[in-house]
């Protein structure tokens, strides 16, 4: 039932021809790919017509990988946005499938209201759950698993990919989606899950909910985390909180709607960082002032999508506004990919200037995950006094489990060294001053679902 | 693409000669079937031999569908649920199935916070999306269709079994679950669904949303609702409810969650109750007082399932303590099966004695929806004064379309008569005396899932 590939690699790759293949001949690969992909969008989908024309841009100027990076114009979510409400349902870049040829909508939740829908085709949706089948099983999920997913199943995009691919593997599926926390717990117990998929953020909060109801997550029977749909799974210090709550592994995979259901990035086993699937999606790091020069492995810089298969919506040089830096550095578990050492970073536009310093929240997050006595939740405070400087306020929440045992003395001058050691090694980190100011557990709503926790006042004056 | 069985039938039955048969011929094939099933059960499952064991019942007693009417013992709910105590994780009628056969696990609510769990190995998942490919075939639903689906994505099978049968069947999947009824109303018209899923009272809540909205339901691109989950959509006045707010036809599936994911009791295009695909699951209506006297085609009483194929946690002779009657009238499209006319009228142990009468709420559901001028929704409350007789009263949204138009006076004098009418209504088809209330409407909450609307406080004295 396994195919071929699994058995040619010894169980350990999905796909092993092509998560081990050499890189030169990737490139070859990729290349074809990436010239047939331009001339199916310039022939068929009016937005990338219009759009390559706008710029001067024709299919025939594509003769290596360098020219693609270098000369086509890259596409963002704004645009796409734009172009449905011009051409409902899909967009003009949807592609000429008729409603037989498609498996499935979904969707984005639309900040403005107005959410971007996804259409996939038949094929393409086929094609996907094999790439989530290839994610998960790099990570180690194998049939006798009982994976549990706590995404929700709805709109987006996030649950659905997870599952097809658990499916595709044959392990059980628990899609429990969005429900209690306590009974997430109990039902992961009474299941006895093996596997978790979850925000970071919602992981760690389950982290607090089980020492509530007097539970060990360290005892259950879970053994992979599988995180993602927003940044942080691939920090070492966000990634040790949850592992240490956990005592099991912590895997990540992260991309965005526009390119999903097709899991391409997600950490192995090696956890050395997120592998990118070149052969399916295609994945450039550039110069977020300048979306035609690719940047040399290491640099910091914006991701650049490209689907070398879809056919429905296909994204090709899309610009999700995500900051990253890739490294070739071989990997351990053999996978000849490219990887992202730490994830996606954030959002460009998440970044804060305080005092003409970037401050990226993710940033903070690592370091803050990093000082012990740390509770769950945290939140950033900016604001600005009238004429005066900004001001970055951390209210941080303390772990119970560590400072609720000592006399009231102790635990008043321990908790002002806990918002000392922040507020240093936030100052030594980022390279501005920080006020740490030291809060009850509990007093922040817990993240169930996608973090928001940096609150900028300055732009409400 | 399509199975040979459809081809043959001229596109109008997924699976032509099961739907079809001579039911002489059908019930040869249920006895072999059942004969299988028993021997399997009372040799594998340790459950069912010790159940059958104390009963003095043995599976070669059963040498005719009498017999098995007769002679085999059935199972309830609350044995299930012990059984699953003593037998973690799946109870010892799960079968001998390792983690690696087990596709999908679900479970239920569990009123008193333990849920029962479910699990369907992989040969019963892809026996079960054929069972509910049939059944929307049977509605009409094509490769065509849009599907939106309402019903939650989580621990309960609705909402899955559902988007089964849309895959298996290659229509489009807009699996949008539990949301907003606004978004759930625009996403609707946004996308084009063509067919919608729910519950026959979130179908008639939402009724009242678009009105609010100011969208008229009757215009947008659903031509079909799939509704199920609790009864009432196969109750005349329920569907004519439904139908006129939607401009729709409006289709029933329903059974319990011990029975699913098999969709094997629903609405054809006829519309004329409920058909029960016996070759599937064999179902009975029997003495509600006597669970081996099976009743004559028209009684009303007692419904008992038997999955007569699945592996899994097999149902034999299963009550779920809902009422029915069967007829075996021929039905105008074709099909052989026997149907339920009103499909599930509702749970026996729902069923409330007021002065002495035996009352079904969807006897009252019935009646009220075919008084005009009555809202979306309404509640029934039964009190007892100390000493005295049982008083019901029914407190009724009018529907602001029917009277908000009106002068004041003229408003109040047709609110009284609505009143009236309804009060005589419910005495003449109830046979006792009802006071009704009429209230403003959007008073009560609205019914997102399902439905409870009785409300009895005399037991609370």
């Amino acid at each position: 039932m396994l195919p071929e590939s699994v058995v040619q690699g010894g169980e350990k790759y999905w796909s092993w021809e092509l998560e081990t293949m050499d890189p030169e001949q990737r490139k070859e690969l990729i290349l074809q790919r990436i010239q047939s992909q331009l001339s199916y969008v310039y022939e068929n989908l009016p937005f990338y017509r219009d759009h390559y024309d706008k710029h001067g841009f024709h299919p025939s100027m594509v003769k290596t990988l360098d020219d693609f990076s270098e000369k086509v114009p890259i596409i963002t979510k704004k645009m796409l946005v734009e172009n449905q409400a011009h051409n409902p349902i899909f967009g003009s870049y949807a592609g000429n499938f008729s409603m037989e040829e498609i498996e499935r909508i979904q969707g984005s939740s639309g900040t403005s209201g107005t959410p971007t829908l996804y259409c996939v085709s038949r094929k393409d949706w086929e094609r996907s759950a094999e790439i989530s089948a290839r994610a998960l099983w790099s990570i180690g999920v194998r049939a006798q698993d009982i994976v549990q997913i706590s995404f929700p199943f709805s709109l987006f995009f996030a649950g659905w990919g997870v599952l097809q691919g658990v499916e595709r593997i044959g392990a059980t599926a628990f899609p429990l989606g969005v429900t209690d926390s306590e009974r997430q717990l109990a039902l992961m117990d009474k299941v006895g899950s093996t596997v978790f998929s979850a925000t970071p953020s919602y992981a760690i909060h389950l982290i607090s909910v089980a020492k509530q109801m007097g539970l060990d997550l360290r005892k259950n029977k879970v053994k992979k985390l599988f995180v993602g749909g927003e940044p942080g799974g691939s920090l070492d210090s966000v990634r040790q909180v949850i592992e240490d709550g956990w005592g099991a592994d912590v895997y990540e995979s992260g991309s965005c709607s526009e390119m999903y259901p097709f899991n391409t990035s997600t950490t192995c086993e090696a956890k050395a960082g997120v592998h990118l699937y070149l052969d399916e999606v295609y994945s450039e790091i550039v110069d977020k002032d300048d979306p035609n020069r690719r940047l040399p492995m290491g640099e910091r810089g914006a991701i650049v999508y490209t689907h070398l298969w879809r056919q429905s919506q296909p994204m090709i040089r899309f610009w999700p506004g995500d900051e990253s830096y890739m490294t070739d550095e071989p990997c351990s578990c053999g996978r000849t990919y490219p990887r992202l050492p730490e994830g996606v970073l954030g959002r460009l536009d998440d970044m804060v200037i305080i005092r003409g310093a970037n401050v990226y929240p993710s940033a903070i997050d690592k370091i803050l995950r990093s000082v012990s006595g740390v509770g769950p939740e945290y939140q950033v405070i900016l604001e600005k006094q009238l004429g005066g400087l900004d001001e970055i306020t951390v209210r941080l929440e303390y772990d119970p489990e560590v400072y609720n045992h000592l006399t009231p003395g102790g635990k008043a001058e321990s908790l002002d060294n806990l918002a000392k050691e922040a507020a240093h090694k936030l100052k030594t980190g980022i390279g501005i001053r920080f006020s740490v100011e030291v809060i009850e557990p509990g007093e922040l709503p817990a993240t169930v679902v996608k973090a928001k926790r940096v609150i900028d006042r300055r732009k409400q004056r």
